[in-house]
């Protein structure tokens, strides 16, 4: 047997450090076309038929129907994957049509991993396997930095995730804290495979290929392994994150027992007092999430929203109301802070 | 009496909101004689005329012989106090001769900051004022941003911090929060006090220039208002680690109780089960806190040495040492994490 290229080696370890199934599981594979995915691919098999996974893979390709060529993204997927022996299921979608609310790239996005998942589904398998690299978290992060976020936004993407609350299926991102794209395109050339060039850059993802082309180079000229360092810092602040999450959702569990116990309104009312004492970074977590878990979802809630909830904790007077968007309402009525949806 | 410029009543707002005091404290303000310390000094001029506030307020100046026309800043500050009727001191360092390990930059810094407790201590200050505005909070935030800071140092500056532990002096920063450059100098101008131009950049602060001069105007074009954004994010990040800090603090206090109990060593030994339990994020933090307090700081500690001692952390074995810098050692025996610090 040969000796395992150093990017599948580095595939392995990762591999292991996330704790993913070396043997049985079924995976799907999220191919566009790209240098990225399609290096993901080629480690995938080599680590295949090197007998260090033995995994029950399926490629899995959408075409979005957003430009033209994007049929020739589809050919050469499916083609690669039947030289390599596995079964390649492709998807299209009209991104154009479905795009309403969201702009394009978003309404893409939405329709990549419902293909992903109904594909997981199909095939009964556990992990999404998806190829952002330690360059795409770079520019995440950045790209959130740039619109405002603090540390939720600011750790960047996960290399593990459930695809939803309630499912038990995962999106893994194995290249995410190591690959360089720089990387993934070596090996494809290596491994004498020419990728297609990456899809044209839809509408709004223009501010990320910016962030690419003209932030990231000039922020190397400060530190020459920026993408490493925004990489690292964002794994640092998710802990960070998480651990607060964690100590938000109690605070929020003890600002609502009392109510609960009551059965006062439709959602939980917040114990004033609970939340007055409570660190500011917990309180405000443990609002966003009352929010959320009461509206359904925190569209179109922004920072000044919350600041006007937060804002009726202060003082000793209830009375009063901070008005949030789609009419919903959040009322101080003594020490209680009280959650009115308009219902649809 | 006439209006308030809205400069100066913003800095009363500001002054409320950081709770300082408004009648009979001594305090010290920092003027180097540029835009934003000239306008500080300025506007609490105003306010004090105008009868909003009634300090004893002491004009301070560090002369640092860096370049020529260093003594035109320092005239220039003592006949602006003067023509104001306020006492300046004006101090002289010769920075040059005190850059030993530190660059320039760092050795000028602590120069300041010794001088302006000097004074505070001899004037009987409480408060020492210096001038940084949100600009100079963007480019900290940025500058840390690309060397690899975490929430701690991408929290930039405080608006209020004690000049050292033991001591009851506190450095504000009554402009940080709202004021941008163009504010300060607008004000100056209306004014009509010529501020002089800021003193030329240091050594190592090529870096801050070119943040501010390249980094931050590329940023704007994402978003027009990323000073106010980046300071925001700041803002949020300190809540976040002051939360985490806490915390932290309560996590090394259990750790270490035990062995605090026993006397087992000079510093006392860290329970290797309390910390293997808690979240990575409190770890980290409580680890670098019990460095810190066991080696007297942090000096040459770097995230690669961290690391090597939350690795004694995983399994069951102990035998094990993690060498840091200055010979200092962390060694794990059976389950405790021992502190061995060269004696100088």
């Amino acid at each position: 047997m040969e000796r395992l290229d150093r990017f599948a080696a580095s595939l392995l370890v990762e591999w292991r450090v996330l704790k993913l199934p070396t043997t049985g599981a079924a995976v799907v594979v999220a191919v566009s076309g790209g240098a990225d995915s399609t290096a993901l691919l080629l480690a995938l098999d080599e680590l295949t038929k090197a007998e260090k996974l033995d995994l029950n893979l399926t490629v899995a390709h959408l075409n979005h129907r957003l430009r033209k060529g994007s049929h020739n993204d589809a050919r050469f997927v499916s083609q690669l994957a039947d030289a390599l022996g596995y079964p390649a299921i492709i998807g299209r979608a009209d991104v154009n049509k479905l795009a309403n609310d969201d702009n394009l790239e978003q309404a893409a996005r939405k329709a990549r991993y419902a293909f992903l998942e109904r594909t997981a589904k199909r095939t009964k398998a556990t992990h999404i396997l998806v190829a952002h690299t330690m360059d795409d978290q770079a520019e995440t992060v950045l790209l959130r930095l740039v619109r405002g976020s603090a540390s939720e936004g600011l750790s960047g993407m996960e290399a593990v995730r459930k695809i939803s609350s309630s499912s038990r299926i995962e999106i893994v991102r194995p290249l995410l804290s190591w690959a360089r794209r720089s990387d993934t395109e070596a090996y494809c050339k290596h491994r004498r495979v020419d990728f297609q060039v990456d899809p044209m850059n839809l509408d709004e993802q223009f501010a990320r290929v910016k962030i690419r082309r003209q932030l990231l180079p000039l922020m190397q000229s400060f530190n020459n392994r920026i993408v490493e360092t925004l990489s690292r810092t964002a794994s640092l602040l998710r802990e960070d994150s998480e651990s607060l999450g964690g100590d938000a959702g109690k605070l929020l569990e003890q600002a609502s027992r009392k109510s609960k116990e009551k059965g006062k309104t439709d959602y939980p009312a917040l114990d004033v007092n609970v939340l007055a004492q409570a660190p500011p970074a917990l309180r405000r977590r443990a609002l966003r999430q009352w929010l959320s878990d009461g509206r359904g979802d925190l569209r179109r809630i922004e920072r000044v929203h919350l600041l006007g909830v937060e804002r009726l904790l202060e003082g000793s007077k209830g009375g009063r109301v901070a008005e949030l968007p789609n009419g919903t309402r959040v009322r101080r009525i003594k020490g209680w802070l009280e959650l009115i949806v308009k219902k649809g």
